[in-house]
């Protein structure tokens, strides 16, 4: 134990509360910047801060790096004529890239962080290469949540309707050639580089309150680590990229109660805590209410489908990424929901996408299979007579389907939770997420106060921030603003301690 | 000006931040307890702490008491079986009215107050009429905003699906005697009450920062009187009851951008300034995101009609609350949303309730309607056709709307917007609302420190907080939780100093 703190000034109100420099006997470790959390964002603005020479340390919990985004798809969102978008025959430009991102990611977007994303997108994609993140330079050409290829490219939605009719359609989802989910690779190669550019990674180390001087300027971090108190001194500036707060069931319950009770995408912890020290220093926050939210099915079975609501509606179309018609679902939508699909588009599923997958009713007609599911009487019938009508014709003028998916649905007709992988189970809800609001900060990274001025010697990123989201979300768009703006705050950090 | 401020301890944020005892170098007034804001929660904490017999004084920015509350409706949601609800002869019970709000204000609603709101409801409705509020035992029996009646009973959705089914009906919407908004008549009784208790007011009086002294604890206000700054020490507490936050852009922006450019229901002064001020102590806040919104139409022409979305499809029970469907039709179905109707329903409404009343659309069909409105081909003609059938036979299978209500609609129809009251003024959208979120407060009113911790000193009600609220809203229950919460917040900032 090397802190002590002078009881007097130090309110009883748990770790969380901020420690005054005054209260602090010794620094243990005197840094130019300390970033807390070793996920994307904490690996970018390590990078960025320690190639700008300054003397960094990254705080991280557990006992080795990666956090929630190791375990993330690893998709990153960029565009706007990257390398692999030319190698693969797309034409994509800033602008296309954010008139659909402030359509999929709103209403209600930060503007100014994400025309800064769209413009320097391509100067990002060049510096994640440059740092050893490759992405192969082919396209993988269907809807669906990871791609089981290699494949560098993927459409996240920017093909289907209603995005195609606002923007020049491109795929922009850029991932690493893992096949399979591949955030582990893209944070081994940032953590290869946090190393090389000299920067050090304190592991089992959990950040536990901010040092301020008498100005009220942060000027450190207390943590535990192994059961003992250390202190940072932060003769420039604190980087938190503790990720959201999907771990934290009472900020939960107090900001995003729509995803109490199901599955976290997360490393087990997102809990909060750096937006919860920086509340505590009168930090403000910014649509702490926000998610992403997943139902857990085979995306071919819904686009193959037609998905509806408790009452039998069709509300969305089923070809869009998944992530879209997901959300619209949990937000807006009246459960349960269900994936109608007939025999041919089922098998066509369950041969090749989900072996041994059951539907759990099936009826010879829509108005049998509609009485079976409890929806109001001839709901049913009626929306899949006027589905099948407008197949017939190739149109779907309530919802702009793509033809290609469009296709007459033919009694024996089943019924599908869309939630069925994950409802299979026995311990999940079938819904998964995690949350998007937090920390308000500059497009600098800079934490702001709830008075609008900086927090001086404070910085943020990643999703312990409110980044370039509004109310919707897009696979690549966390890791994306994670490091695109992870590298702001730690190039902002590492200039002279000027604020 | 009185009060100087060491420049070294305070930072410059704006004057939100707070005033470290230390820097105070003489109070202006010291009382055991300072209420911030003069609606119908600082009225009935400043009632209740004063009748404890603490000396307590009210700061009210504008020039007089009132606030946003004298400017509503006036209705006060009360039940359980009060004398009002007897002599109209319904039966009520606390259980029923927290069945029926449990539903109705959810979903996600604080269980802990909502239950003792519904289990001292009587008592409150008791406490009201000691204070001179009175209610005319009589009743209003249709679905409206603000009835034009002295009633002093009125339903607010009680009695619609689907929370007919949830908890036996019974009206719950008590309103003073005015014959219109009745707001005005409520906060002059509850004022007169304040000053008969030794209550004392200072208009003109805007709090600007929090004094707190070296152990965290709240111990005054500082506030602009005339151009001057003015200190009170609050030797007890300092109770916010600022309002919400529907007049501060810049809040909305960051917590509730559905509302941004929309009506405001306020007195103006709904900024935020309590959340604000209290923040910058590391208060934490709830439901930030959350609001109350209204599509201003008449009523009865929804509930005569059939209320359609984007795509022409129906949505919910017409007859409902009119608060119910308006945040459904706004938080969650594609916009524009219409309302369609035939000549006998139009005609009912634009002689009886809305003279001069427009239709913005008219057609001989609905095939004919929907295409003029640009619904999906066949969309409108669907939805009527079903519509006509199940009020053919006296029922409505998808919403359960009353039989009452329910009558085929035979063309010529007509299309009206349900914001048109609002869109016939030149600068409104049609929709009003205001914001429900604020400061995470016990039970009794004691805010909370992001830590969890109560912030010693500081105490909260009204909109400033977030009361017995989840994501929805009836009339009556910011009336209502505000003096119910504004009294327990009084009672317990007037006890000794002990916290």
């Amino acid at each position: 134990m090397d802190v002590t703190r002078s009881s007097s000034s130090t309110p009883d109100r748990g770790s969380i509360a901020p420690v005054s420099l005054a209260s602090v006997e010794r620094f243990d470790h005197d840094v130019d910047v300390v970033v807390v959390g070793f996920g994307c964002a904490g690996a970018a603005a390590a990078l960025e801060a320690a190639t700008a020479g300054a003397d960094v340390v990254v705080l991280e919990r557990l006992s080795a790096p990666g956090g929630s985004s190791a375990q993330s798809g690893g998709e990153i969102y960029l565009g706007g004529g990257t390398p692999v978008q030319k190698a693969c025959g797309f034409e994509d430009s800033a602008d296309d890239m954010y008139a659909y991102l402030h359509a999929a990611l709103g209403p209600h977007v930060d503007e100014r962080k994400l025309r800064l994303y769209c413009d320097e997108s391509v100067q990002h994609f060049e510096w994640l290469r440059q740092h050893g993140i490759s992405f192969q330079e082919s396209m993988y050409d269907a809807p669906t949540w990871v791609p089981p290829t290699t494949d560098g490219l993927m459409w996240l939605g920017e093909n289907a309707w209603p995005y195609d009719t606002l923007a020049r359609p491109a795929p922009r989802g850029h991932r690493p050639p893992t096949g399979d989910y591949g955030g582990w690779l893209l944070m081994e190669k940032l953590v290869a580089a946090v190393g090389a550019a000299g920067g050090r990674t304190h592991p089992d180390s959990r950040a536990t309150a901010l040092v301020v001087d008498e100005a009220s300027r942060v000027v450190g971090v207390a943590a535990r680590q192994f059961g003992q108190e250390v202190c940072y001194r932060a003769r420039k500036g604190v980087i938190l990229t503790t990720g959201g707060f999907v771990d934290n069931e009472e900020m939960l319950g107090a900001h995003a109660p729509v995803l109490l009770g199901h599955g976290k995408v997360s490393d087990g912890g997102d809990d909060g805590s750096g937006i919860r020290m920086a509340c505590a220093l009168g930090a403000a926050t910014r649509r702490m209410s926000a998610v992403q939210a997943a139902l857990i099915a085979p995306p071919s079975l819904v686009y193959r489908g037609m998905l509806v609501n408790a009452l039998g509606q069709r509300f969305i179309n089923e070809d869009g990424y998944p992530g879209v018609y997901s959300q619209r679902a949990l937000l807006h939508e009246p459960a349960p929901w269900w994936v109608i699909i007939d025999q041919e588009g089922f098998e066509a599923v369950a041969v090749a996408e989900a072996p041994g997958l059951q539907p759990q009713h099936v009826a010879e007609t829509a108005a049998e299979l509609g009485e079976e599911l409890g929806l109001p009487p001839g709901a049913l019938q009626n929306t899949v007579t006027i589905y099948n009508r407008h197949a017939a014709e190739g149109e779907d003028p309530y919802f702009h389907k793509n033809a290609k998916w469009l296709r007459e649905l033919e009694g024996p007709l089943a019924a599908v939770d869309p939630r069925i992988l994950g409802v299979s189970a026995a311990t999940k809800t079938g819904i998964a997420g995690f949350t998007l609001g937090g920390l308000h900060t500059t497009v600098d990274g800079a934490v702001l106060h709830v008075s609008g001025q900086p927090i001086p010697g404070l910085y943020a990123a990643g999703r312990a921030t409110s980044g370039i989201h509004g109310e919707g979300y897009v696979s690549g768009t966390s890791l994306g603003d994670g490091t695109f703006f992870g590298r702001r705050a730690g190039r902002a950090a590492a200039l002279p301690a000027s604020r």
